[in-house]
């Protein structure tokens, strides 16, 4: 099991509440949980931890209280951050927004570059940054009541933490995806079930964390070579030629494929048993 | 308000029906829209200006008439032009339509690059260049009663404006790109939009041109910094990794971020009041 | 018509329902059409000789009997092959699981590389295998009954004959892409179609082959050299910029607009009758 | 023969010094040929010209005068111009000047994309704006007395017309490239030819031009087929894998290749004489 | 030791000079070794076998004879060859022409993909074909009498067989590429060494083979799993960004470093003795 | 100034010798500068820092001692490390492996990444991760006395921290890079300069790295906004398409254009004075 006290960070509850399954909730109820900068900076941190922890295999993503995953930016925070830092001229000025644009964006990419697979839960409200986040998940479920919005252009600027660069390879109508992001518009799980932004929609928050964490204890009593190579070559050939996806995997897995995972994993199918794995 | 006088052209209407929002109607109706070569020398001139004029933040695109958005290529037209023509030889011949095919495509790309997001409304007949068309729009919307066609395959040709090119990139069912580009069997709303191709399908031409023109007055609201990047950013990211895309979007915003307007939009959205932004 | 003999393969039935029409299936019903190695080494070869075969216009590929497309591998053959296979150091062992997988890899992409448009019914069972080589097709329909499966992780590897290379390019909804990869759970056609695997779904095999049939028909009857184009762009297209795309289109047709099709497809048009084509 | 009173430009001597052989010369000497803004909008307008010209199958470029090949920006107009325009943010300001960037881009792009290969000679000063064209040239000379600098940096900038773009695809030493470029040092022909910016270096300025004369007379003997095609693929090339590259020339000689040039050409090589091919 | 029966082919002399060492001789020498259809097809077929011949470790190519490593491509041939053969319009002649450049380009590429490194030694005539082949080989060698021509422009053709696609990956001076391509004109091993072609210059042809042989000797006694990473890597690099050449890498070496060659390596290295490796 | 106090490593000595110019000695002499692992914790480390010091502008690496710059990877420490730790399976090693690599390179890498131009000056032994390293620099030179070899296939692997992703975009022969990387030879300063591998070679350690000291004055006495805007996009466009660096270095100078220093920059020059700019 994990060790609980190696994941202790003031806005988040991280659990264990299966073998190999990890729960982060972003825990900042009171004000919707929106992000302030220690937030997206410990989430970088929770989730570069997890990447090699050998006792997690899969991980859900959640945020606490009824009301909301996220309203996105703390709006008030932000106002006195780095949009509006003083500098010499324009280009020291763009030097300071790219290193701040740069760090940020690393945090929400660590979800992405996480060895283990991580499935969002999307409820309340889900403005801006929910969207960067959950796009950099690997699969994403929301509730009847969720409201999205690409909240961006609201506060007059192109967003720019993932949305506009992961959008358009993970919901296949380009149309509906210029048209959330350019009209701010807010619209619901119907439409983003329909257009490919999640896979599932639940009838409420309870209902969609246990069959997210059914869905994650499912793919924790996989082999973890298995499933680590799988989330790495689709998001590998997600942004290549099949053609350079095909070399990839052929060398990934001339490494893999010598993995007792194989052995056990058709032994124990052919035994209709679970098989145990050892740890990655 | 941008100025009627600079938008004047045989087969097009260009209008500005509201604050910041251009409407270009194709204006052949007799012919059901069909284009012949002036028409798409035209509509590349108009995008062209559109894409610099200070008075213009979001664009619509129609057809005029009840029958067809357009039928396409005018056919008896275009059998007496370059597809004809003489040469001295086959890579004579290849070159004289490599430059034809090269000045064509520049034309309907205009649409795509214009700074300014672009809402097509197609209703009626909607074949061949209807769709070269409407992919290079942003945002694509439909009635009832639209009949769309891959036609080329049925003049003995590859769609080589754009249909081929940025299907596989607008629409999320690949089997379904492949059919109908390869069968050019028409067919309806219904599938275009269960299939990504539009995203919202009204029950007439009315309807779909009132819904776009809010739509466009809605974007036409928001910061045009915002807008602008929002749109350039996506379509550079669609075609690029992940990484790229993050990288560009990381010194865009370096510059863009620059602007009066995140302040402005982050007051008016806390004073419950509409911004006003300068020009673009 | 193309030559039956030159089809003959132990476990395919290679036959030619209609003009310019082939018919794939594969033939092993007793044992769920599981692929053992000399299978996909003649998949291989059947696809490169159709390619080439003046007398085909357009394939359908199907699977015997009425219990599967194909359960994928046959898992215990291949637990005696190559993946069990002893050598001298992990270094040794990797460039013979490379080679191997390149191999296989080359077989399936055949189809990809055809020329001629494939059309694939999956029915009952259609594990593993069925999603590499559907994902190489260039249309995919199934039947109320298929149950689909990325069966891979379930046999502790990740898929490397071409299913995670090509779905994060068919399917526009990447949260179900990567669940079904991830969880390796049996789905069926309505999630098929939702998500953008499959184009259609029919009530059962015979009208599922049928449908196919007719479509591969209606596809044979046009300009070959405009379907090949059509089949091609979208290849290349789909894996690069669409600014890439245009540019190979314009050389493309350069070339394949030299053609007396146009001419005869136009022409045809307008005396509203069948064009006959020339062999490709 | 081309015709020259089609060329008709302030700046620029347009001459054809032989059959199929255009002279560009950039003609402000007194001024050291350094560029106002007029010069580089016409530069892009002739090279446009030249490249549809039949008349014309290979170009040298060159500046008037004794002293300078250019150079570069003429600094006192461009301190009058975009670089110091007034603007209501950093953001309207960046947009200004993208469109500037583009723009000036455009033109000298303009001698990369025409169809006919050009040859540069430089001599004496060689400044800023004379790297950025001559690296969008495909052959570059000098003389013993060039003095090369890649000026940028010393006004505060980084070189944005193409220098940096193409420097790094042109020349075979990368610590050659980031030194000249970081530090605005001047240099001499015997270091460029070293590096691999030129490929000969001639006494002076008339043995330079007349070589280079030779050379296009040379080049305008062959077939205007091949050459085009020469420069168009290893253009592509240069920026892409070999296996891209080797697909787009095959597809590119599938249509080239029916040219009746191939056959004059194999026979006059046969007869010891010279072939004269169609224009193009 | 490789067993030379498996090498047979009328035009080649395929020998085993030394342990782990391969020659192969283009065997032609009254016709200045000029290349005919069976020639490239049967070299594409002896580099695939000494792909994978576990007693082969490196490769030198040479051209039998005096006067020429080869002229090229035999024109008196290849003008009755599919060049010239007749089909029924621009379009079927291009379909027909692409099989064959990809047929023949396939030939030349199976050098690149070779498993073991390939070093050419060029003497006398190195004309067109000469090139494509040796810019597919790793280390190119020549001769103080070797003259080089690409030769292509001169039979009115751009060189399709890879020339110009790998041209501007191997040679350091991009106005040499051009101007040599485009200008078909001779030029000798000071201008080859001078400007990146090749990396060493002997005497004559008997020095040369005799160093290219010391050359592959040594290779030979390396680690075969280092020396495959290493062609393999750098090729993989040459044609893509830094950061996914060093991501690739990273997968490479997880798989290549689990070798007993790197102990035996060290050891070795430390007890001053030459290790001896197992076959790959 | 910097603050020295910042800089404080066991086995490097940092100094700051001019006004904005940082020198970075590597320290461990009796080992020929030999690395163990906490050396390239702190390399990283050292050139993150000094990336974003505003008192920074440019840098020199240097090895201590006469002997070497650097002996490269210290192999009896390495040969207790990774490369031999024990793990379950073969995949669950090449998960080490790569998580291991991976940390590794990104310590190079960050010298790439460093907004400031680093210059490195080799000596004596120069083997392995000189290489490494050194090509992760901008500008590379060396002495007289310098021995260079690629040395990793002489411990059994293929270079993984870099070599081989970086020579073939540095070294314009890519006979002389696949030369140097297979045979793992040994060579001197003077194939290196002719190759293109250094631009300088010095008589002395002493002089070089007093040139090494001047240049980087040099380059620190110029607009750090030009500076940092150059180093990124020769990086940005080595990488990529020239339409993509043209693209991409528009929105850069967008931003970047919009700073004092050209003001400031084009006053000092005409005033033939030393502008002062301020920190970056």
């Amino acid at each position: 099991m994990a060790n609980a006290a190696d994941y202790k960070y003031e806005y988040y509850n991280v659990t264990f509440p299966a073998e190999y399954v990890a729960h982060v909730e972003i825990n900042r109820p009171k004000k919707l949980n929106a992000f302030i900068e220690v937030m997206w900076l410990n989430l970088g941190a929770i989730f570069k931890k997890l990447s090699h922890d050998p006792n997690v295999r899969s991980i859900i993503l959640t945020g606490a209280g009824d009301r909301a995953f996220t309203a996105g930016l703390d709006v008030q925070a932000a106002s006195q951050g780095q949009l509006t830092a003083e500098a010499a001229d324009g280009a020291r000025k763009a030097t300071a927004l790219r290193r701040h644009i740069f760090e940020f964006q690393d945090c929400i990419t660590a979800i992405e570059k996480c060895e283990k697979p991580v499935i969002v839960v999307m409820h309340g409200i889900a403005y801006g940054l929910a969207l960067d986040m959950s796009l950099a998940c690997d699969i994403r479920v929301s509730t009847n009541d969720t409201a999205f919005c690409v909240k961006e252009v609201d506060i007059g600027l192109a967003a720019d933490i993932g949305t506009l660069s992961r959008l358009p390879h993970s919901v296949g109508n380009a149309s509906f995806v210029k048209e959330i992001a350019l009209s701010a518009r807010i619209f619901g799980s119907d439409e983003a079930l329909q257009h490919g932004l999640v896979s599932h929609v639940y009838a409420d928050k309870k209902t969609a964390v246990d069959e997210a964490l059914k869905l994650a204890a499912l793919i924790a009593s996989k082999s973890p070579v298995a499933v680590f190579g799988t989330k790495e070559i689709i998001n590998y050939s997600r942004d290549r030629t099949v053609a350079d996806g095909l070399n990839y995997t052929a060398i990934w897995n001339a490494a893999m494929l010598q993995t007792q995972d194989v052995k056990d994993a058709m032994m124990s199918g052919i035994q209709k048993r679970q098989a145990k794995f050892s740890k990655l």
